[in-house]
């Protein structure tokens, strides 16, 4: 791939090529500078024809029933005619190489649609992580037609800011307890939800789930909304009888009605765009600063002694940038 | 102050001489290099008599009663024999000058307490910010013999992390709604808290702060919990009846012995202190990228490029960090 010629790329990127797109994406998960280097022109091209898609954000713990919640919504919208593309963002497939969308078997329905792509989660470490390349690989299913981007990921509070980072609608997943409770999910997902979905809300589990939902709803009051034209509504939803499947398609929608007509809509894509940029800057900064071998030996000895007490955080700070 | 003798200063804070305190306080905060240096000697010298003192964050939106709060928990912890300093992390005093501990006059009976020490918010912008410069002023104040230390900041989702990463046991303060809902906080702030108070809990309101309190009782729930050893309590406390003050004190101390019996004390002070290390980094690894002068002059330009969608975030990113 030495020779890659990014008009071909982008060409059948643009004709909605599945080929080109898994190659392309490859790329971009690559841990070859060439590759990603190509990976970067061709998506630097594409740009223009990016960002008209319904991007959603979709998490929840593991046992929430996400793979079927999406197998459902999924279906419903490629039998709607969207075409809808799934990616996934696992932090633990960094060390497991494992991912949470690696089974496609995971949506039997969804992964043989002719509408849709299912992507499961890149594995690796490189600039920006894995989030980072999956925001690349949404603008490439964009620009190839995809105009519902489902964005998967565990709601266990490693990569949900950067999910909610780069959707229009970030949906929390969650279910009613075995007995009244609700099951609990780590600090500050449920915060940055602009829709939450209760789901496995069967003929035994109604009870349970109302219950929860009237929870719910008092836990989010308590929360100051994001933005004055929108609080966070508690749905509930079903795998076994699809019911809320397009109750929560349609708050979606509702949301995007609402949001582009006060502008909330564009602002939020702007500042989700400055933020990855920042983003992106931190992690080359911290690279870079890692990098740096007077700095990397150092830093063992130096966090130790912070640790212990015997060299304060400001002084330790000072003393590692001091080589740079 | 060129000649700082260190030995001075520390003889005079292992005393507890308020004026030494005061003048090394007066050099953290400076913007002086000579006055940070010298005051980085101290209190790096200082570090060994440091981290005695339990350590209690206390947060909550203008209105809420913060300050009768503070002075009432103040003037009990004094008249016990503790030695008592108040500090304060206002970020907006970054900007107006202005401090939430500005004015004295607030804490009156406090103020005067021969226990107790009371500081204003640093204002200005250093490497680290105000909260890292009260991070070191506690240190001080440790050093020189005050076992209780609270530190004060404004519900406003600022530097509440900022200042729930320097404490031992982090109360948010909140009030019953008008009506029967709870004043909204802002986002995130809740999942910081080792413990509520309602405050405010009068005669007329009475009704409503049970109410408030069961739901934030459900709205703790559904937040998964930092230790399975702890669960944040919903207290009720009243700066008119002054009832309450000894309840939250017991809670800070069951904490605490909790906390040290299962090691996550030590634990949790080890993690801050590494935590403040990079946080340190990181903004001295800011400044200096902004303080490139290359980089300096592209950052307006790149950024309207990527908040337009003309420059993808990561292409954005790579240039920037190329002239590094």
């Amino acid at each position: 791939m030495t020779d890659i010629d990014p008009d071909a790329y982008i060409q059948g990127i643009l004709a909605g090529n599945r080929r080109m797109i898994a190659k392309t994406i490859t790329m971009i998960e690559s841990r070859l500078v060439s590759h990603q280097q190509a990976a970067f022109n061709i998506v630097e091209q594409l740009l223009p024809k990016t960002g008209n898609s319904i991007r959603l954000g979709i998490t929840g713990i593991p046992g929430v029933g996400k793979s079927t919640f999406i197998e459902n919504i999924g279906v419903f919208l490629a039998n709607k005619g969207h075409n809808v593309a799934v990616l996934a963002v696992d932090p633990s497939s960094q060390r497991s190489g494992g991912s949470i969308l690696g089974d496609k078997t995971r949506m039997e329905k969804l992964s043989v649609h002719k509408n849709a792509f299912i992507r499961p989660s890149p594995t690796g470490e490189t600039l920006g992580g894995v989030a980072a390349k999956t925001r690349e690989i949404m603008l490439v299913c964009e620009a190839a037609g995809f105009d519902v981007i489902l964005v998967e990921t565990v709601g266990v509070g490693q990569s949900e800011t950067e999910v909610a980072s780069m959707v229009d609608f970030f949906l929390v997943l969650m279910i009613a307890g075995a007995g009244d409770e609700l099951q609990g999910i780590k600090k500050g997902v449920l915060e940055l939800a602009d829709g939450i979905a209760i789901n496995k809300a069967d003929a035994n589990n109604v009870t349970a789930v109302e219950k929860a939902k009237k929870d719910l709803e008092y836990a989010m009051q308590l929360i100051r909304p994001e933005s004055p034209n929108w609080s966070t509504p508690v749905m509930t939803c079903s795998s076994v009888t699809k019911g809320g499947t397009r109750g929560v398609w349609e708050t979606v929608m509702a949301h995007r009605e609402t949001s582009m007509q006060s502008g909330e809509f564009k602002q939020r894509r702007r500042q989700q765009s400055i933020k990855w940029m920042w983003a992106l800057v931190d992690d080359g900064l911290k690279k870079f600063f890692r990098e740096n071998e007077a700095i990397g030996n150092q830093i063992p000895l130096v966090s130790k002694q912070v640790a212990d007490g015997k060299l304060s955080p400001s002084v330790a700070a000072k003393q590692l940038l001091s080589h740079l």
